[in-house]
């Protein structure tokens, strides 16, 4: 087996197995070498959210383990990580330490939940089956910044808004973004009204008012922000990546026909800000690491400039991550069919790197803060079919969609689900999943 | 005197005067028909942060002012509001509450502080001199918003983009506004780095690397807003005002060459990003009562649509708020001279009212949260020197201002000092100031 030059240690050895017995099932998306953090409690109770680690089917409370002392024996980095980890209801305080403390943490759960684990009598009691819990955001979000990263999805939207000159001049030598709305966020399950607003066909004197018309997707990589800067520091190449916690995904829902009318000059705001779904478990780019691959650029493309540039960025900058989009209509629920699949892509098109996105943000000193959060844009890839929103899959909006039960869809209707998930695999080694982000689309409001 | 039909109380009543003397002050800014809320410590020690009151050249530290008990003898709105206040380093448990409670500890706060106060005595040992204060952020802001709500600053910057077509189609119908970036958000006295970033001359084939040439500020209006909405709630034009706290001012710096570079398709980003700061005083919308004014539109432009109207707007939407910018660099400081005025702007100018921004930004559904922060985007007036930027000053940064010392200046330069001031004022009313907001550029960092 071939794996790229990341640094590699025992917590992604192969070979190695839990005691936690559905962890070791091929397939599985939470192998001991995955180890994803997130927020969670016991569904239907008043119990605290607090951290928790899945394996298997089941999650590991961190603060009943680090109550019952399994990290005690660990040195003084873990211990402190794992102190952190059970502090409040949010992963910010983990997020708040480095790259050493997140790894010396993976390492003491990797060790307590492998086969043999002397902690094994006293950790099975601090587990929790992930069908019995619910999620919450896993951090306090300071800021929300959502990224244009694909260059497949940017040429294709750009050909419906400008067919002479879809890309613009900025695109290859700017990690495009803008400021999000932090306050919508919510974990998967997110149930949200269609947004109302102001919309205008091109051809009318007037906008019009009503529920939105053209409820979209967007399929994206989100990115957890741990350590920081300070404001008027930044952040190099080299250092970027110690300065992510982990990946998740996002769902960016868009209101398109809201976004059409409001975008110019300032971009979009309103088309965006009614609600954004994540998935509940964050993998740590060390889970991901054997995972990595090749940031490249096309034949002909611009060089980075030097501020995001890097050695290691075009042997490893990329992550070879499958994405995938789902939908389940109101019919198919109550027919008991499972979501169809409306698109694969993967993380690894993508055209500008998660340590690019660092580096230029905090180019001009802006400061990132634990907790923070990114998103990669929508990722769509080379070819039509790999589209990570309904936008590009029926042509703006002309060609619909047929789901096998018959029913069409050019975009989002009124009770449809719609699924993303996320998986890394590579031969001989264990597939490393995200879990799921779902969000259901509920009627607007009533206007009367 | 002709007052506007707004509500007005007790604490309006131009006769009433405090028993901090320098309150009573003719032009003092912070007379006791004010009382704005801010969050101070002595400086130089370490003490907590806290909330207080500005009256006259001292703060009455909340903390201390509750702990005397100087609010256990009101109604229970008013004890609970005190009580909100007192608490955390923070407004955001004041700003929790609602208009009812904020105007029961206004008029609370005015009884302790007018003469002849049963509780002189106690609370005089709760001053603290403003000359010995530092300020904090008043709130722990979840979003940023901001708006573009100046016409004629739109209409300028527009024609230096565009000159055949200065004004987008959509302006006079969408309150234009975006999300900003939080976490580089620091009250008056900030001082930061000059951004570096990418820019690209017209006719450059590729974009060049370091320190930003066109560094502006941009004088605006800061909303805090209280209470808040639920997701999927939207907030109407009657409920807007009520859910805003209070107004402060707001310096959004800005990159305009990393701008022009990066800012399609999806709006400002680092350009703004890298600093932003406000004045520490929070001035309540009860206090601006008396200064409302009539919100009006030009002949022949479109009426709002009806989720941005109401008959109050027409007759009190807009606010008679003088607002003034000034420099001064280092060579003026350096030889003791006082800032200089680089122009006088109004917010009644404003082509849309704060009632029109809360109602617009809830229209989708977005929940706003209490201490999320709006800005009300440059305030130009319609004469060119009553511009709030230097881009329009120096007509897109062709003709250059020559200050009293014969120092030139196009753009920011290093050292130099941005200070920007409000104040309400009507005929036989006392002075509503605002205090100000001073912030200074220093040298980039060096990229050697």
């Amino acid at each position: 087996m071939s794996l790229p030059s990341v640094r590699l240690n025992e917590t992604h050895d192969t070979d190695l197995r839990s005691w936690v017995e559905s962890a070791n099932a091929d397939g599985c998306p939470f192998p001991i070498q995955n180890l994803p953090y997130g927020v969670f409690r016991r569904a239907g109770g008043d119990e605290a959210f607090r951290a928790g680690v899945a394996i298997g089917d089941q999650i590991l409370d961190l603060q009943a383990a680090h109550a019952a002392g399994a990290f005690s024996g660990f040195d003084e980095l873990a211990r402190k990580a794992a102190h952190a980890a059970a502090e409040g209801a949010t992963l910010n305080a983990l997020m708040a330490l480095d790259a050493a403390a997140w790894s010396e943490l993976r390492l003491a759960l990797s060790h307590v939940l492998r086969t043999g684990s002397a902690h094994q009598s006293e950790l099975a009691a601090c587990l929790v089956p992930q069908a019995q819990a619910e999620y919450a955001l896993p951090a306090a979000i300071g800021d929300y910044t959502d990224f244009y990263t694909s260059i497949h999805h940017a040429t294709a939207v750009g050909k419906l808004f400008r067919p002479d000159n879809p890309l613009l001049p900025n695109y290859k030598w700017v990690p495009i973004g803008y400021h999000g709305r932090v306050s919508s966020i919510a974990v998967s399950g997110q149930q949200f009204r269609r947004p109302v607003g102001q919309t205008k066909a091109p051809d009318a004197e007037a906008p019009s008012f009503g529920p939105c018309k053209r409820l979209d997707y967007e399929l994206e990589v989100g990115i957890f922000i741990g350590g920081g800067n300070a404001l008027g520091e930044a952040v190099t190449m080299d250092e970027a990546e110690g300065k992510v916690f982990g990946l998740c995904l996002l769902n960016d829902w868009s209101a398109r026909d809201v976004q059409a009318w409001e975008y110019q000059p300032l971009g979009p705001f309103l088309s965006k800000s009614f609600a954004s779904t994540i998935s509940p478990w964050i993998v740590t780019l060390e889970a991901l690491a054997p995972y990595r691959c090749a940031w490249t650029r096309a034949d002909g493309d611009p060089q980075p400039l030097p501020y995001l540039d890097s050695a290691t960025l075009r042997e490893t900058g990329a992550f070879d991550l499958q994405l995938e989009v789902l939908i389940q209509t109101r019919a198919m629920r109550e027919a008991g069919q499972p979501p169809h699949r409306l698109s694969l892509s993967n993380f690894r098109d993508s055209y500008w790197s998660v340590s690019q996105l660092v580096a230029h943000h905090t180019v001009n000193g802006c400061n990132l803060r634990p907790g923070d959060f990114m998103g990669s844009g929508t990722q769509s890839g080379p070819q039509p079919e790999q589209a990570g929103s309904l936008l590009e899959l029926t042509g703006g909006g002309k060609q619909a969609i047929t789901l096998p039960g018959g029913e069409k869809r050019i975009f989002i209707e009124d009770g449809d689900t719609i699924v993303m998930r996320a998986s890394a695999q590579r031969d001989g080694l264990p597939r490393i999943g995200f879990g799921e982000v779902a969000g259901t689309v509920l009627p607007a409001r009533s206007l009367a």
